[in-house]
């Protein structure tokens, strides 16, 4: 068997270059001073301006495409994105921050668009969002990058499948070859082999540059298989580009390794914050949370979040992201603790958060005006918006928590919901 | 304890009432005779107006505001829906059909628009309608109807729990006139009890009419809370009214019983049309769907499906629904089988299609024209949606899995996306 | 439909009869004050002497076949139980306790035995008791009783599978008469149908006395499925008696309602006791415990316990229960908390407790012995089984999250393993 | 990152050495001819004999301790397998076979020990094996190896998590010293490092010889564990040997890459052995398989077998395996299709098979007598041992479909259980 280990742009196990935390320790919390988004006026076409011309004049953007101001006339650019094309779905959109945030890839405080039309939705991502502001930024960290292919062939029986298998762990480094020759972003991360009676399926792992990266590890891995079957002396029965193990647009039950960029984020909440804005208490959220990871336990469900889904989809609508991975990429471990001084550690990791800043749907009008506004539009951007989106994630899971554990819950969705 | 008989609206088991059998049965395929969308320019200006056209002409149907004629200005129609708004997200919008349905609640052609900037996805799926098409009605019946919200209390120790537990399954009725007090449409269809130690988390289960529901039985859940909380003897020491045991947007590895709706589809495919239309044989394609189970079987992933999420996903976002619920609704249990004539039985099963026709994002303008063009906006449409969703999963899984069984896969991403 | 209310023996939700719940609090620890189990010399001549004469002298119990004093020469006996005889296996077998229970069944002082060859198993279980004797009685209550067959029929297709589940529904009446008729303890006690396409999966829960009952209801299984295939106009293509639905002896991630009986237990631990018995301190034993459901989940590992199937299958080897049930048996939630003067609230739960103390192989010499020990010989006792087995559970949770806070665990097993 | 590639005993993917697949496609069935065992007079006095003069001249073995002819009185080869020593439990144990096997450790004809008291198992396990038998052998080969500790840290914040986790991964070659210091047997195959906010989880995985291992690795571990406490700058504020992330006697939903021993098995079944021997038909055995596994996949259960825990549960308990990994040990993927001729392809694949043939219980006389009849007693064995095993659940499953498939379970039970 050779190695991969001169194509290896990452190790296959969390890792964060000495760097990167350098980094992340010499953050300066002053440099992320931010006005708050205004949020009066909820909806009308007045709140609507104010913070328009808030975006404007503190951002420099114009977004006169999501304001309305301008239509999309380009039909031209929908190659490669829709067939059948009749007009525009339009979501309501607004906007949340500042979010602060001290992280490997993402610096400083972003506002964040959301679309949607579920009411209360923003207004409590905002209000986690504020609370996590004044105590301090959330750190953030990637941990893992990686997307999957399984190629999988089936054999006449079992001792067919294990000479295939050896086969293709000695041609490694041709697959890296020929995924470089394939793509000018792919590069080919891991190579493993699972077989079961006479099937063996390929796990091709890659990097995808600041694609989400699902057509890019397609195309490179049928040019392998491709290879493969030309090339190989042991010949399949049958085979497929795809056989379901990669968890492509589907939520395994184990947070697997990672499936995009596998995200960590923690914050340290003060107690006299939680009061003030959250409108609970440290004993209350932390019990809040203990029983709704006992509860999520018991029923089965993957992950321990409560609603990670409502930001991302939210978010991933706005920013021309895939919106088919929102359950993959909502699932959720956190973890809250009370420490000294009655503060509360909040964590929240995910394995799954597949995005992309270029390609897929970002270059649209709106889409585009959106990752501008986060400052993650274009090559360079994707580990930015992975951190944003857990970040978001964190405040959103925050703010539920403290709704229910004081009753506002209900309340609030019925002032603010339909 | 006293029982909920008289107030159920439905059995807590799959059940299909014999008038709904009838009605199936006695589906006329004739009457379901309609024009193919025409899907030649995918996305120019003329082939978003020859399906504009078309739409028109057949349907009756302006589809202004999708198309770009009309302009959304109605803030006021945002109340309750969103804050902090700045204006609209546009996300493409296609259409694939007809879909042919002999369904329990929706018989007969439907057009479905899709929103998504994934190349490929409509024509994939519009493929798969042609096939299914072309041999006959997909069948679907819904069989289970509920939303749950799971409250839960926390006491000194298991006793009291217990003791707690009997006094609210001796208080069912109450709950059930309490819940018609607080909504017009909830109805209270079971009431359980889960202890743990010294938790007890009651299960609440509702039909919702035809609003997806989540925010009614949050609604309703906390009438009946409060009722609890002055009148039971048992003091809890923590309540909460949700405890992360209903499921909400998030995803069991076990298919729960139902969330929303559960709905299973079936039809059988003519090898011909496999042949002409799917471009493989039966099979190939029963070799793909097994390959596929199995690799997901092994990957752990919840479900049997390739892909529904990126169908619901876009029919989602197109028609005002939950998008966060993207990642409970898709997951399907797929089955296919050669039977005689070497035709494929292929049957789809979804236990969490949680959809809405009223209320939530539906009645905004782009929202509400594609509800239209399903025949699904307003009361006494969530079932035919539910059953649409479900046969668009259907034809799009069948697409995904003949595509990849010949090898096509890839070559229809380089050709249509990006 | 007609309903069972008529001969349901239990509700199907967790429930506790309010004598039950007068019985455990009118409980008297004084009269469970026992003696330990003389635990010197762990396995020399002496000291298995010492132990057998105490059991002798203070419980009345000869143990002459466990002793090895009389040997096993009843060939007969066997029928029923083995095929293809060739002698017996030996398992080294050693004793615990007591554990002190204030249970819906099981009430006082017990000694437990253990088969077993992993060293420093039974030292740890018992040390765990010790604490948990020391600081009272463990609380424990029977939440839910059944056992599931689950019958399933092919049809043409899905309106059929309708059409022969409405009628199955209409029978169940028909259906408790025919298992009255099949088995003298056997209680049906709940039909539900699952449909998937064409597939209609039943349901079929009893109660069966104080077997453990997996032969039982296959047999009154097997009985209805002979009804309703000579009656029922509706014809299966094809049908089986188990399609796998049931959970029998494999896992499920959820932990499934019941499968045998559900049990909950729970205790408080005093700080005192943790620290002089259990070596550790409230603190550390919660970090330990807190860190191992974050560890297990993050695993995807069903349930939350750590070596429930260490004490369960040692238990069911000594006392002739089904050890090919100890995997679905030992699926746990395990609960922790700190709570006032720095004591500890400790409770686990088990869904799937499927023990017997009729039948299988609960009569043959040595298992009746240990069976006799634990007062659990015979009808009547299978409730008392299950709420001694969970409460052993218990105690070994304890002791390895004591042994692994304060760095204990390695030691024990350097000294008492190999 | 230096990497532990010099110490490596084996890839961490599937993996099969070329002069391994040479021996397997060598083979020679001939060579494995050998009688049935006799299974008339299932369990009296004169088929015991019967059998055990079988075994006595055919394979040369005494059986004394099993047949009861010697009792066992070396107390002091009971040191560290077990404390509160009284006695021994006795498990009626019978043979099975022969299992023929052209597998990668374990070629030839192979008698099967097995105890339990469930009557019915050792008939169809028989019947099973005959059927293999008659059609060639059963071909196994193990794929991967490794068992896994999962020590915890805990940090103050996510950077010194971060920190420490780098420290460790420079360090990985002075772990693999230490393991080689602390063990004779233990060779450190991989480490890995898994983050989720201040909390940071090494993977240490080994491969332990021919012992089962759990032990060997808590030492090894614990030296390393040691050895980072002392030498790491970042100091942990808690930490544990074992923070319940390896499955350790637990079932994850996910088949884990590997514990113990990852096996495959298939065979290929002909029509007339179908039939003549399994009393049921290729089309009705595949359709009781294919229902069962969709089955399995609709309850959530974890794996797609019927009852490999029958088989294993009595295999360990006769052969002094660690009984409470029962549960990891049997989860199996299984796969049936029917091929050309109508013969029947059956492979199953088992990914946690753990266990050992040196230390554990693998000494005591009855257990010692059982491994000495599969050839499995001492170091070198373990392989073998693993390989057997899953033979014996593909037998077993076989068996069982056969009776369901053709309505003979229910009739086998009523006259061979109780």
């Amino acid at each position: 068997m050779k190695n991969l280990t001169s194509n290896i742009s990452r190790p296959k196990y969390d890792y964060i270059d000495s760097s990167v935390l350098d980094k992340l320790e010499s953050y300066d919390h002053q440099l992320s001073k931010a006005e708050r988004i205004p949020d009066q006026d909820p909806y009308s076409i007045n709140g609507q301006k104010l913070r328009l011309n808030f975006i404007r004049s503190t951002l420099n953007l114009d977004m006169d495409f999501i304001s309305g101001e301008k239509v999309f006339n380009n039909n031209e650019s929908l190659k490669g994105n829709i067939e059948n094309y009749i007009g525009m779905s339009q979501i309501p959109t607004g906007i949340v921050g500042p979010l602060v945030l001290n992280g490997s890839a993402a610096q400083g405080a972003f506002y964040i668009p959301l679309a949607t039309t579920e009411g209360a939705l923003l207004a409590s991502y905002n209000r986690g969002a504020k609370a996590c502001r004044e105590c301090g930024p959330i750190t953030v960290i990637t941990l893992q990058e990686g997307v999957q292919r399984t190629p999988t062939f089936k054999f006449k029986n079992l001792i067919e499948a294990g000479k295939f298998s050896s086969w293709v762990m000695d041609h490694t480094e041709t697959f890296s070859a020929l995924t470089r020759e394939s793509s000018n972003y792919a590069i080919l991360n891991d190579v493993n082999v699972n077989i079961e009676g006479n099937i063996s399926i390929l796990r091709l792992e890659y990097t995808s540059g600041d694609a989400s990266g699902q057509n890019m590890v397609t195309i490179c891995s049928d040019r392998i298989c491709q290879f493969i079957l030309e090339n190989c002396p042991i010949k399949p029965v049958f085979w497929t580009i795809e056989g379901n193990f990669s968890g492509d647009k589907k939520i395994s039950p184990l947070n697997t390794r990672v499936r995009g960029k596998k995200v960590t984020a923690e914050i340290v909440l003060k107690e006299e914050i939680i009061k003030s804005v959250l409108k609970t208490t440290p004993a209350l959220l932390y019990e809040q949370w203990r029983i709704c990871v006992s509860g999520a336990k018991k029923a089965g469900v993957v992950g321990s979040g409560m609603h990670p889904s409502n930001g991302l989809a939210a978010l991933f609508i706005a920013c021309g992201q895939d919106v088919a991975c929102t359950g993959e990429a909502s699932v959720a471990v956190t973890r809250m603790e009370i420490i000294e001084n009655n503060d509360i550690y909040f964590a929240i990791t995910m394995s799954n958060m597949i995005v992309g800043t270029v390609g897929g749907g970002t270059s649209f009008p709106t889409q585009k005006e959106c990752l501008e506004l986060l400052g993650c539009y274009g090559a360079g951007k994707s580990g930015k918006l992975a951190e944003i989106a857990i970040a978001l994630c964190l405040t959103g899971e925050l703010s539920i928590f403290a709704a229910m554990s004081s009753g506002q819950f209900t309340a609030a969705h019925q002032k603010l919901g339909r």
